[in-house]
């Protein structure tokens, strides 16, 4: 029997981010490749205090549920929206299986193939994936740290109408990166002047290492709600496990999106959607956040040190404002990928940067993940990390 | 702004399922419109202490999980298959967002705008919108009591080269039908001659009433594992809002399922999955599906006697074998679409037959649930339904 899949499955790009995700699974190699949150300090009590109020609610709670979301769950959204700026109602926010399924149900409704989409170079390698699997053409607009540059930008929105420009302005995945404000809104005019969404991907705006520091998303300056989508998700605030992210938008896009989401999968845990509830209502989100924080920034420190180590003629890497990786660059002769076989027979493990590029790839950078794995497990790993990159081959 | 969304979206129905279930979540108006399980039954005791014992597993159960699903889960249905007559590995099971992401999910691996599949007609209403949101057209083949009529089938997988033909052999949604053993096996020889392949969706083959009869799902004749795609769900046997479905088939094709998977959620709720699991090890679920099938069964009897006043000439239907619905079709004058806002005017619903047809639909049938509402209920809203059906310009 041969199976003639359709030919957009030709899009689909070895599984880089679950492969990844299945070498964390196993026991020996200390991990800085995945994105996976700290897991000591997992609110796990306070999750599992939110399950038995549900249970408490009696039966209806284990009833189908409405595509939309569990409505006091989006009336929570709403008000964390109005926390950052963002300005929703109950109707124009759906509940996802985190934000990855917002991602691909934007692009489900957007995009044929040969569509043209704006992003930077590099990005979330799961993004590519879902926007080349719907057959469109990605193209990179040119970037300097404070975010993509408007003359290059202006031109592509220009030359090739894309249907939208998918940007990660805080604490990018895998950059690191945050756009200055200035940037984000010039990245707003220019879509509306040229009548081009934008898709505004948040799940680490809450990890910022400098609280007087503020980032305000690109859709909290688009007043008339018609140009942003903005998805964010609980998984880095939360829990990962949920699988409860949100997206929020123009309502006739919004829609559109629901009945996409009908068709995939009806609606999203609704024992999951009514346990974060009751989390939201009932603990203190906004103190565990800061925990996160403090943890998170002392795991990045401890990882800055050691790559302080190497000296800054080698490997060029800056200090991250928030999120969860350090973006490291070897020099020109370096290839991650060949190094990383290398790294994990020594038992460490780090994501090579080529999959995240859009053109070309730089096969001289990789990513670290900070946020995983204890203190003393950090120590241990960069050590191991260290003795592989300072060997002769790789410094030369 | 205008909002260009791609071409497919004009193929998105409006959405039936989801309106049906907003009416059901109105407080006054009984309804047997949604497929929805019986709420007063659900174990919700036996769900609590399954989650209970996800949290007391430790922290690493709310952290990211496999896109394939938690492990020891997919071992527990490869053993609920082999109940079924089915062989399968855990390598080649998929956990699912409910069957219905299933049924998404291998349309999105295997249709192009323009590809056929064949289809019962009527059929469950959410998998024609799954089909014509990828640009498939759908073609019925026609069908008796026993099943699609071997003769159409073969002419038509000859002349259609059809991508897939999909099924609910036993218990159908709407119409209650169950195949005959014989039929089953001739779908799957002809479906072989041809090398096409099948999707057959089981989400209420455990719910039967005349346990001395035994439905033998088409996978359990397909000895090589090379041409049905199997789909259940726990949403009927156990709570709906786990949303926790599966699939199993060819290796290749759940491989590229769950490159699919990957892009469109990255994986299903886990802490839901681990609940479940905990569930399968410690509930007798048998024992639980044994009280599902005297309940539902005893409903539908009262029903049935309703329906028997009507009389056997004004309106057909056939006393149903298990599953949840009794299927109507009253005389060729009577528009059911115009009948409903009558019956919600009285303080009862059910869901207009005319959606689920993939050709000329019939305007005088309906679909009633018996599995919902409790024996009390079923009385008063039936008798509402018979006044509203009994009136003379409906009876004419």
């Amino acid at each position: 029997m041969h199976y003639s899949f359709a030919p957009q499955t030709k899009n689909y790009a070895s599984s880089a981010v679950r492969d990844i995700l299945k070498v964390t699974q196993q026991g020996h190699v200390i991990s800085f490749a995945g994105g996976l949150p700290a897991e000591d300090i997992f609110p796990i009590e306070q999750v599992k205090i939110a399950y038995e109020k549900v249970f408490a609610s009696g039966n209806s709670s284990l009833q189908y549920g409405l595509t939309e979301g569990f409505v006091p769950l989006r009336d929570a959204i709403k008000a964390k929206m109005a926390d950052r700026g963002i300005s929703s109602t109950v109707d124009n926010i759906l509940v996802t299986t985190g934000s990855q399924q917002a991602i691909d149900l934007f692009s489900r409704i957007m995009l044929t193939p040969g569509d043209v989409i704006l992003t930077e170079d590099p990005t979330y390698l799961a993004a590519l994936q879902v926007f080349r699997s719907y057959g469109a053409n990605v193209i990179s607009v040119s970037s300097d740290e404070d975010g993509m540059l408007p003359e290059d930008l202006k031109e592509k929105l220009e030359t090739w109408s894309p249907k939208f420009v998918y940007v990660i302005p805080t604490f990018a995945n895998p950059d690191g990166k945050v756009w200055s404000d200035e940037r984000r809104r010039k990245l707003l005019s220019l879509c509306q002047e040229n009548n081009v969404l934008i898709l505004e991907d948040d799940p680490y705006g809450d990890i910022q290492f400098h609280p007087e520091e503020q980032y305000c998303p690109v859709a909290s300056f688009d007043y008339d709600h018609r140009h942003v989508i903005y998805t964010s998700t609980f998984s880095k605030s939360v829990v990962p496990a949920l699988r409860t992210g949100w997206v929020t938008g123009p309502s006739e896009v919004i829609n559109m999106m629901v009945q996409a989401k009908q068709m995939n999968d009806l609606h999203s845990s609704s024992i999951d959607q009514q346990a974060l509830y009751y989390l939201l209502r009932d603990f203190n989100l906004a103190s565990h956040i800061d925990l996160i924080r403090s943890v998170y920034y002392e795991r990045m420190t401890i990882m800055r040190d050691y790559l302080n180590k190497l000296g800054p003629d080698l490997f060029k890497w800056k200090e991250p404002k928030g999120g969860m990786f350090i973006w490291v660059e070897g020099n020109e002769h370096l290839n991650t990928t060949a190094l990383l076989n290398q790294a994990v027979e020594k038992g460490v493990a780090f994501v090579p940067g080529a999959p995240f590029y859009v053109n070309e790839p730089k096969n001289n950078t990789f990513r670290l993940n900070f946020s995983h794995s204890t203190p003393e497990t950090i120590e241990l790993g960069m050590d191991r990390l260290i003795s592989v990159l300072l060997k002769p081959e790789v410094v030369k």
